[in-house]
């Protein structure tokens, strides 16, 4: 007989989820009402509003994807794409690698700029590519990559393409809410995040924005878009904009009762707010990780604040390690990812996480288990 | 300045999201843990079990997909269709109707058979299909069709199938936990369900289950899968079998700990008892129904007990009904579809909504509101 699960109390300073606050979890419990309930409805736009005021964009078209980051990403994908466009793709770690795989599922054709893993997108190589392929509908890149902890010059990016006629698809899953993201100013036309990292929500949607640009290249399309699920000619006839709610799939009522109560609190704390309190918390961490020996993988100048990518020290075995850290101390990190396995640990200071006793949690098991 | 959403406490009678148990709302409030945490690998090899036993199968690729019930339809089809397929897809109702989408947007040719909204499956029509185009792979169909509550011949129509060679995908996201669905003894391939239905979890997971032919199917494909947030070759990964859990997208946690809780009260109660419960509720509301003159849509042998489609009376306009018995009595009810909206009303008994105290309400509102 199987009986109810009741999970470990753990601190979360791994790649996301990150640690979600008690006001979060406790709007999951609340009553569920119907999808079609006015009161819902009601919700649905105070939802959207505060996307817009975290995405720091007036987009007509922003809304949470009722499924987890992936599927964020891949609604912009296959509604942007037709059969052989062409997009250009910045690889830079897991997540550009992802991008890959969209574009091609997708019937597009895939031009690919690499760095290195841990480096920043490299906007020479992006211009170079842009020049080189006039006819590419489109740009894509990662602003925070969550394998490596790099952010990228999205401000840069967003104008070289513009420059060149491209739209912009950008993901954002890791910076939202930790890093400014200012969509309408740099000019991104489909961007995507997730719920589970500095929006301190639970895993399981993924708000998305479109701008109107991109909006009228999805109602212009000449083919359908290849997933129902995820059509946004579908999607918009139930989250508006406009007053009339046509059912295309059920929400996940209360995952949004959950995403609500996060966006209200970031909009109490203030965006910027937010962006000081993780750069903060980052400081004290990049200090106390030097004091023990412990360095960055990338360069100062393009560390995300809310994920820190940093060295495992010679001689620490990191399964053991991480084991016991989750053991000994209830606190998960993350593990590197591709080249970087056994050899990095990903420490995310993300929404809730980005705290001072989190921090000190992190330094005092990091220095119990490393010695 | 946006507050703190707080729901109204409705009872909910609708087509699902139906009432969720206290025990569920309290499970999804959890503590959030990462999903490599064993403690969380643990609690998914108990849903998968868990899972196997409502869906009475074995099937060892048997689990939640991470988005609601049309992701949970699209998954069975992308991942078995090949572009030039041939699927013979049964239309009575929206979800057949869905079904075709789906089929056409994986480059599929689907070869309609119709019946009438309210009708169920007729299976000599299927036969004859099946006969003239021998070449067909899959048989698609609609077992609990939640536009209109009928019950199809899910066993007649898999023994066609199989007899014609073809692999089946079922949908019955609405009869999971209200009538018996017997994969392995009926034999359906690609079997999808919902959560919010008569498993009284909140909406956002869709519960599936592939055959062992299927599974091959999909690991033989030629071409990729089109969706890669759905690729069972990817999601196999994580969900296993197999003891290595490779990360492929962030698994919604808490709306996880919902479904287990769901799926061990349903354990609790033994499935024959949920499925005499449905009938007993749904022969209390029919009686009572038939004391203020409503009568059913569907034909008294092909009706879901957990979805009750009734003629709305003469003289009784649908949406000022149905806005009073949700202002004045916190009731939630269905409206028709298609050809049935205005003339039809739909009342879900699932799950924790089909029990005697919400029977009673139903009653003495519908009284109120149609004199």
């Amino acid at each position: 007989m199987i009986t109810s699960f009741k999970p470990p109390q753990r601190t979360l300073m791994g790649p996301g989820p990150s640690d979600v606050h008690p006001r979060i979890l406790e709007a999951l419990g609340r009553p569920t009402i119907g999808h079609l309930d006015p009161a819902f409805i009601g919700m649905m736009d105070e939802v959207k509003t505060l996307l817009q005021y975290a995405f720091q964009t007036e987009n007509a078209l922003t809304l949470p994807v009722s499924a987890p980051g992936s599927a964020g990403m891949e609604a912009c994908f296959v509604n942007l794409i037709e059969p052989g466009d062409k997009v250009i793709v910045c690889v830079n770690g897991v997540f550009g690698t992802r991008m890959i795989e969209n574009v091609t599922r997708s019937g597009g054709e895939a031009i690919r700029v690499d760095d290195a893993w841990g480096q920043p997108v490299d906007t020479n190589k992006v211009e170079a590519a842009l020049e080189t392929n006039p006819d590419a509908k489109i740009l894509a890149f990662v602003h925070a990559e969550t394998s490596t902890g790099v952010e990228s010059d999205a401000a840069a990016l967003c104008a070289l393409a513009k420059a060149h006629d491209c739209l912009v698809i950008m993901d954002t899953v890791t910076g939202l809410a930790g890093v400014p993201v200012k969509v309408d100013e740099w000019g991104a036309d489909a961007v995507y995040s997730g719920t589970q990292k500095c929006l301190s929500c639970t895993p399981g949607i993924s708000p998305v924005t479109f701008s109107e640009r991109a909006a009228e290249t999805i109602r212009n399309r000449k083919t359908p878009v290849q997933s129902w699920f995820l059509d946004m000619n579908l999607v918009m006839g139930y989250w508006g904009p406009g007053a009339k709610r046509a059912y295309h799939h059920t929400a996940p009522i209360n995952a949004l009762y959950g995403l609500h109560e996060s966006l209200v609190m970031l909009q109490e704390e203030g965006l910027e707010a937010s962006f000081a309190r993780h750069k903060a918390m980052h400081e004290k961490l990049r200090d106390g990780l030097a004091e023990i020996g412990i360095g960055y993988l990338v360069d100062e100048a393009h560390r995300l604040p809310q994920l820190n990518a940093v060295m495992i020290p010679q001689g620490v075995d990191d399964a053991t390690a991480r084991g016991r850290l989750l053991n000994e101390f209830n606190l998960e990190i993350g593990a590197g990812l591709g080249d970087f396995a056994g050899k990095v640990w990903r420490i995310g200071l993300m929404g809730y996480s980005a705290r001072e006793e989190n921090v000190q949690l992190c330094l005092d098991a990091l220095k119990a288990v490393i010695k």
